[in-house]
């Protein structure tokens, strides 16, 4: 049996201001066919129809926070939706002053949605959970930027006991217990006779975890809430060269972001938000390197597997 | 002597829902060296980029209405032009609600421009000045539209009067006079004898137009306000087969923009706005042609001279 998707795709990995080849912050995260849009750059709807990606089946938007380069996409995909003809309800998990611009942009443009948006309004109030289905949690935790932040973290649930079928016939179980037994439960076989679970059974692969540190200056308080993910995806919007300038706008250098995959015991590192003073990238891999040894850089219309 | 620049650069000619090739309304037009841009879709700072334009000499932003097609690039184009550090100040030409909406998104992301920005409210009674120097005149004037719209006119103002150099020396005129010449006074020669101006210029190059009918129903009444304009812009978001949904949305068909040019005696038609449910777009001149026989097709990236 393949595992559940888990997949991220970039459609954007430029910080303020887009170049002709990075647009501004989005990216798209399908964990088990639930499609997840973090941040909202303009320009995120176009991504999204040149990289094929289904437009109408993302229902929760999550936002970090309210400078234009996260956020400026975001009428035009929701006005997008509406002209399509949209009816499933979308769910956007934000700062609470966009609800209110968001109000007055169809104010002026005298449009009512054919679809309900719900509001969530995050906090930064350490690790906060913000939704929660049968396969997946989201939570969000603070960032220090220089306006109000929030990072993301995408949780998978822990997935069923994977059943030995060999085991299964042998010791004579039928098959109205599998479910009992997927939950990690002891059941009695056709016999009545007590089978312990960890015979018939056998571990499941371990739940995968993302977490989104949209943009933050170097701050290793954020460890603690994304201890151990698989991917960590952190701002890396200056070289080192530029240190004084990433503090004085808070915000990060490919080291720093190294350091903080090196100190949350991250599996691998994804790096983006890169300024458009800079035309090649690899200088981002190799600085980050020299503190962390598993690296890859955020590019437009990359999907990253997870 | 080369004519002065009299240019337009198309950076999107799709309807509200933008296609992977299409982008939303936007236009830049150069005359003589002065940059207005038309309407400002989602992306296009991205489209400014990708065609080389000079990004921070425009000075006059023109929006016909608010509509998001036509307007959700505006707060990225702005804030691009203040991280750029942009000192020198712009004027935006728009429905008055525009303003709030800018001022709520520049309190939310906590941002104060590096330039000023000056609001000019259009009105829609009439053929009315919103802009004038030395070499160009700017009108606003009403479409009918599902909201408040209005269309732009660009005319350059008359050409000074041509010198015949040949008549100038042989009738012993100081060089001295020349401005006077040109302004088509007459003068009195070096011996005192008055020369007619006549004798001495001829007509310049007669002064260009170009109107821009943004969103519109077919509505004839705007043709006294685009009278035998050099290039005729006039919305075209569908063909002749959805006649009724482009009169349910208030919009035009491609003959129906024809018709306008035929009685409005323009000398070209530009048809542009199309709907994202034509994927050629052959038959929009094809179409257009039956009734008027100058006919263009608005390209992202396409320039066309005036």
């Amino acid at each position: 049996m393949t595992r559940q998707t888990f997949e991220l795709l970039i459609l954007g990995s430029s910080s303020a201001s887009p170049t002709s080849e990075r647009h501004p912050s989005a990216q798209l995260l399908n964990i088990a066919e639930r499609y997840f849009l973090i941040d909202c750059g303009e320009g995120t709807q176009m991504q999204l129809r040149k990289c094929k990606a289904k437009f109408q089946a993302i229902d929760h938007i999550f936002i970090s926070h309210l400078h234009g380069d996260h956020f400026f996409g975001l009428p035009g995909l929701l006005s997008s939706m509406h002209l399509l003809g949209r009816r499933q309800e979308i769910t956007i998990y934000c700062p609470k002053e966009l609800k209110g611009l968001m109000d007055l942009i169809n104010k002026v443009s005298e449009t009512t949605f054919t679809y309900t948006v719900n509001w969530k309004f995050t906090s930064n109030e350490g690790l906060s959970l913000l939704f929660e289905d049968d396969k997946v949690q989201v939570y969000s935790f603070p960032l220090r930027h220089r306006i109000y932040c929030t990072g993301f973290l995408f949780c998978e649930k822990p997935l069923p006991r994977k059943i030995d079928k060999y085991q299964l016939d042998k010791n004579e179980i039928s098959t109205s217990e599998i479910l009992k037994l997927k939950k990690g439960m002891d059941v009695e076989n056709e016999h009545g006779i007590l089978i312990k679970n960890a015979e018939v059974t056998i571990d499941p692969a371990p739940p995968r975890s993302y977490a989104y540190c949209s943009d933050t200056i170097y701050n290793p308080a954020i460890c603690e809430f994304v201890k151990g993910v698989d991917l960590l995806y952190h701002e890396s919007t200056f070289l080192d060269d530029h240190l004084p300038r990433a503090k004085k706008t808070f915000h990060s250098t490919a080291k720093q972001a190294a350091q903080i995959a090196l100190e949350a015991n991250a599996k691998k590192l994804l790096l983006g938000h890169f300024s458009a003073r800079y035309g090649h990238l690899e200088n981002f891999i190799e600085e980050a390197s020299t503190i962390f040894n598993n690296c890859e850089l955020a590019i437009d219309g990359k999907k990253i597997k997870i």
